[in-house]
């Protein structure tokens, strides 16, 4: 397995389509990880922006009437070219507005990845409507008790949807229809720093781009290795702030070598 | 006082219409007290939003006439269910616009706490147009010399608000109509790095909404302990830009017995 | 020269309508720098926010039809009061929206300064059309062998323009139609972080509205300034977080005489 190295050589240009509450993050990520980020959300230019992109990263985080038309031309484009495609269907649930869209978007395009908190992925799939904002609700949490039953579900909307499920938490699960892997990469202390969701779908986009011949092992290794890069920064980090910095730290001195001792990635 | 324990416990979901300069740095704050921070400005969702927080934060920089809009919507909702809201007048006086829409929004809605800093206070109480951009007028500064003046103008401005009027700066002011605190917790280098003011805001949204009981002390306190965080990292900050980062991780790490300790809170 | 000190004295207040991707770096680096930094993009405030400014930066990144319009306003205010005005067009031949938009600034307003990287300056000048999304082509860069070409360029863009053109890379080009000097400052690492081009841009605007009788070596003392920055931040940065944060570091600690220690900046 080569991904890291891949990506770096590849520098995959990455078109994001994302909130602005963690928009630097996302782009500061990409590039740690080896791509080049484009943030544009005209509608006067984005399809010109996707045209010369190898992926687009689609974020319903503060999602406005104005982006969703954007986001409706540059998907299309993106699909039309092959080109990667991840949703993240931040704080879906929380209003019917997020939810809606998102449904309008996976009933009308193809992603190549959706990748929520358990709380979004219910939202989407099962009508739940537990969503704590945009923090996974404590009623959902996957645990090693109800992983099954997690997998289970993420696995049927694979099926539906034709995309790859990661679904990030304590336990990641990452799955197509077919096959399904869980990780313990990450710690707790990731959700006290926002856009950790946001910025992993950067580096999924990043890695998968540059890694077609495995969508789903590339995307499981994202995970790990965003999550892995938070565990080594917490052994120094002295608070919120500097695990924030460090990890973008870590993932910027990640290679494959490193992030083989690192993993905790089992399949199920 | 168990403040900080409290906002732990009860992690008050936050709703923050609030510019884009600063908007991560106000997550991650409110996240490192201890609450749980969404940002949502589209009028489509701005309702469904408020329904599920516990408060909001109103801040006015980058205003336009669209999150205008979304935050008469938003206020609405926030009063009707008694939900804490904090107004934030970033740059007011600066421009007619953020002064007018500032002043339509203190007449026609309640806030829980106005926050600015002097200038912009006086831009909204005492038609002074001193501001310089978003920065205090080094004409309006708080002394020691003119305390009880200010004093006796942010509790006129309580009287008539019917808010908490929280006067941030080297010297802080925090009183309703019948009571005063100041805060000398902080430091003047908070001035060289931007959002200090924006941050505030989100602790004390997150801090008051736990501690719904005594609403002038907590918003006292927030003060403080974002000030004193500012304290114990200028001990190793390196300059503005590890000051802010440190800031994060004092907050993050801060508890009510090491406020305690650390207070500089006066009555008056 | 006394640049710094003249900065860090007058506080210049730069007005900027910047992209929302990296603006908190853009007031953060204006802070560090001396300046006093005020975002509005709003066509209802930029002509009272102008007015009370001493500059203006106009940064094409994430731009929409509605900031466009606000630019428009704001750039005819300040030419009208000879405030100092800065372009920076942020992923410029990327698509033909943004081309178009900054050709037209150009046509119709004067900028004291036009910064981009090479690719950008070409899209504008020469019609070529490589750029690599927001960063520079590799078919593009500025090398020992290729500078004299790519000064004469630069001066000839300068001589149509009337603005003083700053090219930033490994190798940095600053020069108006008579005087070209480059600069060596700075490190490859520096294109792993968003945002510091916009970064650049905010000094350029800071110094050179306090020190107006030598623009033109203000501003290559400002691209220095940033480049040397990274160059101090890199000797303990553990990675492309803390190299981030470490450059807003030197940048607030920089005084004239350690700048000039460190200068990498020749004639040609």
């Amino acid at each position: 397995m080569e991904i890291i190295k891949k990506t770096k050589e590849k520098c995959p240009l990455v078109h994001s389509i994302t909130n602005y509450v963690t928009v630097n993050d996302v782009a500061n990520a990409i590039l740690a990880c080896g791509g080049s980020p484009i943030m544009a959300d005209d509608i006067n230019e984005v399809e010109d922006i996707e045209n010369i992109c190898d992926s687009l990263v689609i974020n319903i985080g503060t999602i406005t009437q104005r982006t969703f038309e954007s986001m409706k031309v540059a998907i299309e484009v993106a699909n039309k070219l092959n080109h990667i495609v991840v949703l993240d269907p931040v704080g879906c649930g929380a209003s019917k507005f997020r939810t809606e869209i998102t449904k309008y978007l996976i009933d009308n395009y193809h992603f190549d990845v959706i990748k929520g908190n358990i709380s979004e992925i219910k939202a989407l799939f099962s009508n739940s409507n537990t969503t704590k904002g945009v923090d996974a609700s404590n009623f959902d949490l996957v645990t090693l008790d109800n992983l099954d039953e997690n997998i289970k579900l993420a696995k049927e909307f694979s099926k539906i949807t034709n995309s790859i499920i990661a679904i990030t938490g304590s336990i990641d699960i990452i799955c197509d229809k077919n096959k399904a892997y869980y990780s313990l990469n990450g710690d707790q202390k990731m959700s006290k720093i926002t856009g950790c969701g946001c910025m992993e779908a950067g580096v999924i986009a990043s890695y998968i781009s540059a890694n077609k011949d495995n969508l789903l092992l590339s995307t499981a290794y994202a995970i790990c290795a965003f999550g892995y890069s938070a565990e080594l920064a917490l052994k120094y980090a002295k608070g919120t702030g500097s695990l924030h910095i460090g990890i973008i730290d870590e993932l910027s001195n990640l290679n494959d070598l490193s992030l083989q001792g690192g993993l905790k990635i089992y399949e199920k």
